[in-house]
């Protein structure tokens, strides 16, 4: 919120309106130490802003009585507020698909290296047929890939937003016809454009009660929770005591059981298996709060966005280094699987031989000999191929 | 799911692996009277396409026994209903964004037509600073335009779902390799090529267990439904009996009253609003559905997708008719507004007066003289011009 | 609704507002064949009463002009709604609390069969420390018997709902008022409460606002589901492929594959486990409603439930049948249970071992030596105990 | 966490396991300093308990070795953990319902002094029929009263937790053993129940796996959170400009606008309609936890309840308060209100000439003379008394 109030003090200046020394350096003026204080005021006036801007006043007017005089004017809280928030999911997304790059790449090396790993299928929690862990792991790349294509959009839509009151810009107008602009409402314009780009965000038009750009930000975090659900899930399975196929990456704590000696708990899994719990409520709340905007400003649904992207931004952030961790170092266990697959043979490769039996005539001998696990995996090795060559596609032009 | 094993059938006929009289018109051999039976059927097998199968050879038999024996081999459970999902989603996609182009041209009439009407501006419920209903409504047009940018966006990542028992194409492949194909698993690709040419869709390596497709047009549908809740809230605030300066349209036995004659409801808004009150919880709901995936099939989060998709789809459908019709007919009491605006001149431009007050400079006379609402409207013009070029380009593209 | 109707045209009759043979037997007139058409018309006037009570009107004409002049008269839409609406939750209630019953005696059996079967207890998806599935069937029990208990209370609490336009009673005391009497409010209190009766509900005033009665059927619902989705979760993992502690109930259908003959699904878990994943986010949906609660008759808070309504109680019925299916057949594999768990008695003791070393004193060598599952099973036995208490007592109070 | 750790090592001492010198006062040893960092590590550990012991016992090391020695003995993380959130939920279910009990007073004070207070109905956002403003707040008041009722039961059935890894109490049984207790698994069964009583706590057998204490708070949470939002949602509406039936109390900067000096914003209601907005998503969070329970401990479902609690738990206080505030200085206009109804007494009593001239014969004139407002009330000061009465009597319960 200080950065906001900053660069649009200096647009200001810029612009003509204020004298150039209005312009000042806000970043020192609020320390975290204010946070509780701000935090309790929040309550009473309905929004942060109010207490920020009283404190921004009171210690910049000894150092800097200009800017004290014109800090925040034209904006009103929500302008500081949307605008900081945007700041926020920035980088929220950034962080979040840097992660996603890096466990992109961690996933197509597991891809590649167990392309051939047979094991068995499973559906409904049961053995079904042959595949391959190669082309189970393409299926978590493909859910990766779509999540950071996701935030990628949500990222290039996020835009900065200066509307004043009745998101008119009206007081920016004013201001500038005060101080003698010819088109006052193209000044005002002018200094919105100039704030924005020293946040390095795109210029918009207000769009204080059109909620598209948080909702959109939300469900794009979502889409990432969900695809390290799905592998969490995976996990979880395949590292049970009696399946043991997989092993979370261990050290540093990890995992340990204060009581139980022996165990070794999937730590990381369960925390993303966790966060992909909680998040869908989040963006349903962002939903709810975009759909109850009325007037110049809503009675409630505004203020309801904070709650719902402090979770979910925090707890994405958290899930996103769990699951780089998780990805880079999988212990995959192939030669259980192969073992377990083999051994299950029979069960998995009845689809296989029903199949055989109802092409009428009689299968050859050799047919039903050559019958194994590794000789029905069907298109496993195409599938695969493809969703790497999609993800090498994404990473170069990401590059 | 008739459909879906037709066309896949028609495949297996035009890549040789089923004789080519095994392609069949099945269209006509489940009706709506077999409802019912199959719903019920569907809570013993899990699904309801063991019973929709069971019923189409039973049905083929007599008529056709080739195709009684071909229909869907190669296809598991997943592949057909899947298919189907995506076939209602596209359908439900495309109704909503032709309601939502209809609704882009109603909204920018409004725009235009009252780009200088002016009205109060209200923030957390109270008269703020002036502002025009052409402002407002293009906040309206701006919200439509972003769902309709993401409807358009989910429809293109659409695609056909045809991947066997666990996503691998093994049983198509499988039927290849008996039919004496040389590269049986590009076979089994090409039949999945076929069906889902015919079908209109994309093909797409099997995207079983990774729900972005679903999620993210239910994510679409939602920011429609956030649109058309924020235009509802507007409106049932504007039409209270004692604001009174909209009128949903009437007519067509809409919003009448059985006791109280002199009622006219704005039944069309209260629709949208309880429709944007039951949208954020579908979405969520798939959301948790896509991080629930496990194995090679889910255990009951692949099924939790469908009544979320019955009542988000189901809800969207008749909302996207609703704001239609309450789009285009909308009755602006231009006149009230103005009316009610310049009464609540003295309150509506207080902050103006903070403005010109804080010039430092006693204000010319003049200024105060000539302040009016209408003199306080900041760049609201130049906001609407913008939107409205936005609209215009977009119905341009999508012409 | 019909029956509401009735009921309160009944109550016009008996307390002298009507003539006497205004009151009629409506059940005839509305038949399955009308729901089509109503639920279309339900969507211009906002509700389904206004047709309902058209067509009532209409076919009563003939036969009885007298009711079809009084049908009605006193009441609003929303009476008749949510008078109907509670008919069906307490139907809904009733059921799943009869099936709840069933399980609970189903539990009790599985509890006390195998208070003995020593099994692997499982901690973050890993073994722990050996338990009973007794024990673990103990704490199943203990969530339906706090589902059933909910579900009574919630069941007390329901209650009819006649309070005209805006829930003053105005309608029904003008009637009365110019029947002639002499107090007319408490007449048409009388009515109300003779209505209430006649459909075995608690008289209440209105609560067309208050919409706690049904938050907390929501609510008592959702928890039934959640024990059923606990047990579910458990059945799904104890019935893998590599675990096969436990299995399912065949028969008639349930689990089969079409492509796989080898399968045997745990449907009922996943159909369980499915909705358990649906059912909160219709409870949210509720509780929104609720707080959306505004004037009179609120603007699609009170519209909001219908859909949620629908969902929640079709899913739990159909839910609470399948847990009865499953509980009365679960297949316990008690012996698979116990060799797992004696052969895994290595790790399961760790916890005793470090416990024993701790001690200070270098433990007797025949500590050791008796270590042996079966003697680290703690207080299971006494909670075991204290459990199929709680549940016998419920039992015989509801008998 | 701290005061349970310390009540069951004061348990193993008072029970004879740990010497008597174990028992020690912990309070001090953990400070709001070590806050973040314990944090932190929860994250590695999968839960906070593991820091937190980490801290006790090297922070007992040097001055109490023993107690250093015994403390968490015979406990695992989740027993410290669940019991921890059951204090907070007490703590919270207590001061909500203090606040309830002084909202239900100052709300029978609205009621009664407004009882004959005439105001216009609305239904749907418009004029429908008369009503008092006594009659609408005793609907506010039947919220309250069912919240506080439901708030009241949660509380009652809240229990401490101590089960050690599996629920089965093997760890504190085998401490009593090793002690040289005869019937150990009583003895540890003591040791919890002296726990829970120094915690002013019930006992209960383990509730690991079994959450609906923690669902069943939240929902009456939410009830409550319900019961505000619908109060807000009144004074929202009734305090626009337009209307201005009511105000919210002012003072101590409530309210204000840094930029539009004439503004009062009625704050707490916007903060209360955010609360109703965020609460229902939370208590779906909870349930969907709960259902999410497997094995002896969730991978995932038991870590996804402590955001939810955390967001719901903060808001719901913060919200009673603001409640309070609200009702108990809530400015009624009684004046504007009867004015307005009076002035649009021919609308508001449409329904009633309805009926006058649907009795049949011709009403007398002077019946049409007495038509005003305050005529038609129909049942309003019945329905008034009965739900004060509803009132006095919980409170007086209650005292």
């Amino acid at each position: 919120m200080v950065t906001v109030e900053e660069c649009w003090l200096a647009g200001l200046a810029a612009c003509g309106i204020a004298p150039s020394d209005a312009a000042a350096d806000l970043t020192q003026l609020i320390t975290p130490a204010d946070l509780p204080h701000v935090a309790e005021a929040a309550e009473g006036g309905g929004n942060p802003v109010i207490e920020v801007l009283r404190l921004l006043r009171q210690r910049l007017g000894d150092i800097n009585p200009t800017a004290a005089h014109w800090v925040h004017r034209g904006l009103t809280s929500q302008d500081v507020l949307d605008t900081a928030l945007v700041l926020g999911l920035r980088e929220a997304l950034t962080t979040v698909n840097e992660e996603l790059r890096a466990q992109i790449s961690a996933t197509m090396t597991l891809v590649e290296t167990h392309r051939h790993t047979v094991m068995a299928g499973r559906t409904l929690s049961q053995h079904a047929v042959p595949t391959t862990f190669g082309r189970k792991a393409a299926s978590w790349l493909g859910g990766l890939l779509e999540a950071a294509e996701d935030i990628d959009a949500a990222e290039d839509r996020l835009a900065a937003q200066f509307g004043g009151a009745a998101g008119t810009m009206a007081a920016g107008t004013e201001l500038a016809r005060q101080s003698g602009a010819t088109a006052p409402e193209r000044t005002a314009w002018q200094v919105a454009e100039y704030a924005a780009t020293q946040l390095g965000l795109p210029m918009s038009i207000p769009w204080h009660t059109n909620r598209a750009r948080i909702t959109r930000s939300g469900d794009a975090l979502v889409r990432a929770c969900d695809a390290w659900g799905h592998i969490a899930q995976d996990v979880l399975v395949m590292s049970r005591t009696e399946i043991a196929e997989l092993s979370e990456p261990t050290g540093d704590g990890r995992g340990g059981s204060s009581a139980m000696p022996q165990k070794v708990n999937p730590v990381l899994s369960v925390l993303l298996s966790r966060t992909s719990l909680i998040a869908p409520h989040q963006a349903a709340q962002l939903h709810l709060a975009a759909a109850q905007q009325v007037d110049e400003r809503a009675v409630g649904g505004w203020h309801a966005e904070w709650p719902a992207l402090q979770t979910l931004v925090r707890g994405t952030i958290a899930a996103a280094r769990h699951a780089t961790e998780l990805l880079s170092g999988l212990r995959v266990h192939g030669e259980r699987m192969t073992r377990r697959a083999v051994e299950a043979g029979e069960d998995l490769l009845a689809e296989q031989r029903a199949i055989i039996a109802a092409a009428g005539s009689s299968p050859p001998a050799s047919d039903l000999a050559s019958a194994a696990v590794e000789n029905y995996l069907g298109a496993a090795d195409l599938i695969v191929s493809t969703v790497l060559g999609q993800a090498e596609r994404y990473l170069r032009e990401k590059a």
